[in-house]
């Protein structure tokens, strides 16, 4: 299967696949292997380790010599200097997202970095567009990590998107396999991000406790929270996300649910999953294995393929 | 586009559309559209008013020679005889929902019925092809009317079941249009049912103001309503549901959210879009004007057709 369009071209990739940018978890020995395998790997920024994070890039320039990116959640990242330092990395594609697109868009491309934007509704994808972006992130409800609190799903918001823009799409939230790689292109997309499925990896640094939790969790074990304030975020169920559920609605007086975050280093490295929030699509209920990030690019490339043809006959 | 699958075979339909069963709305005048128009048109029996139920299926003899359904919504028709009525009225096929799948599948099936089964998760999907269904109606979270409170969206819950069970499958929740019916496709369907484009179609019965409504609509203007409890509902943004939501949360001490069905026709017919909840699936956000059954059937079959072209090239 040769994969040939705008994005491939765009991004300087063999496979349009495109690995999502999860706080502490996007860095370089999860990020090489998706590079290594022909996808595109990204590194976080929203962890605000930016000391850290620079040593990531420099370790993945150690292993890989093929492209990726840089993501700024800038919601998140606080350091005013980040684009700064993105340029001087080196860096050649970044995608942001939790904030306006405008804000960074012009000094990334002005240095000749591709840039994208993360965009949960049609409105946020328009203005987007019209700052300049070279293309979009278009993330579906359905999709795990922080959300708008009025979520879309991927089924209604790629095509309604892809029907009003001409900028190239990638296409996240529910996208775990070549059947819904397939979907998405179908639906518009030109490139797919896969999050969950990447935190569950081989490669992923994550305690195997959530690797594990992502394996037995059924499509009904994520839950969506704080969806009248925001950020909403979707994560797995546990006794925490189950409280949180039924205590973030109206009139709740609780400290903000980032606070959990403060925790995330116990849950995500220590393996305590109700420490902090295990963000996590609703894909989980469709990951049945742990698997080596090359493994899962190869799968997701031949069912893709297998799926064209089926619909062909 | 000649279609020939398992489900155009099965129904006896020239189109894999179906058409979904909507209370008080699926009735002769539109399901009779959807039949001659090439798809399936199906009769609904949640509305409870079996005596004219009877008589719109025998509008249906006279408007159309072509297979239609009924759908039994076993939650809501109390009558122990709608299994003998349905029988009686000589229906090919029947859609069961709300409920055990094993309450009238033998039955139907001993009078020669084909029998498929609404469900919204695996385990009910597995637990409906045990009781011996012909075939699964498979719902995402994104579609309108009444829902699991565990919502699990079409890109994710379709691929799930069809890789598990090998009865045919029909797609629900998020589908309006040929990309959406290609991407279903893709994810393992072999055939679509469409319920907020047929509410919005020339041909349905509801006031004008509810189409208007959908038209208005943006992607973020349904709302997932008692989600704490059930049945679960997606509907149209409006004064009255806005303020349910912020309700419907743990805690909770007011009225069941069906009784706001008691003024059902005032909303449907009256056009009082705050008497009661005019459930529609987020694919409102896709919807810009009221076609013809016919026009909606054939612009779907030409864009499915051109989706796939696009796949191979």
């Amino acid at each position: 299967m040769n994969f040939d369009n705008r994005l491939t071209r765009l991004l300087g990739v063999k496979v349009p696949i495109v690995q999502a940018p999860m706080g502490w978890i996007a860095r370089a020995q999860l990020a090489s292997a998706v590079s290594n395998a022909g996808g595109m790997g990204i590194i976080e920024t929203s962890s605000g380790e930016l000391d850290q994070i620079k040593l990531e890039i420099a370790k993945m320039r150690e292993l890989t010599d093929k492209p990726f990116g840089v993501n700024i959640a800038q919601a998140f990242v606080r350091d005013p200097g980040i684009v700064d330092f993105v340029i001087a990395q080196g860096i050649k594609f970044v995608t942001t997202s939790a904030g306006d697109p405008a804000k960074y868009c012009r000094e990334l491309k002005a240095a000749g970095l591709t840039v994208f934007h993360v965009v949960p509704t049609l409105k946020s994808a328009l203005k987007a567009v019209e700052a300049g972006v070279d293309g979009l992130v278009v993330e579906g409800g359905e999709g795990g990590g922080f959300k708008n609190p009025e979520a879309v799903m991927t089924m209604v918001l790629l095509p309604l998107v892809a029907e009003k823009v001409s900028v190239p799409i990638i296409a996240a939230g529910g996208i775990t396999c070549g059947r819904t790689m397939a979907a998405a292109f179908a639906l518009g997309a030109e490139a797919v991000q896969m999050g969950t499925r990447m935190v569950s990896a081989a490669e992923s640094p994550v305690h195997q406790n959530w690797k594990d939790a992502i394996l037995a969790a059924e499509e009904t074990d994520t839950l969506f929270l704080n969806h009248f304030s925001r950020p909403a975020l979707r994560a797995l169920r546990t006794k925490k996300t189950e409280r949180l559920e039924r205590e973030l609605v109206p009139g709740y007086q609780g400290p903000p649910v980032m606070a959990e975050f403060a925790n995330a280093r116990e849950l995500y490295f220590g393996g305590d999953m109700e420490a902090s929030i295990a963000l996590s699509g609703q894909v989980a209920g469709r990951i049945h294995s742990i698997k080596p990030v090359k493994q899962i690019i190869d799968e997701t490339v031949a069912e893709y393929a297998q799926t064209i043809r089926r619909l062909n006959a």
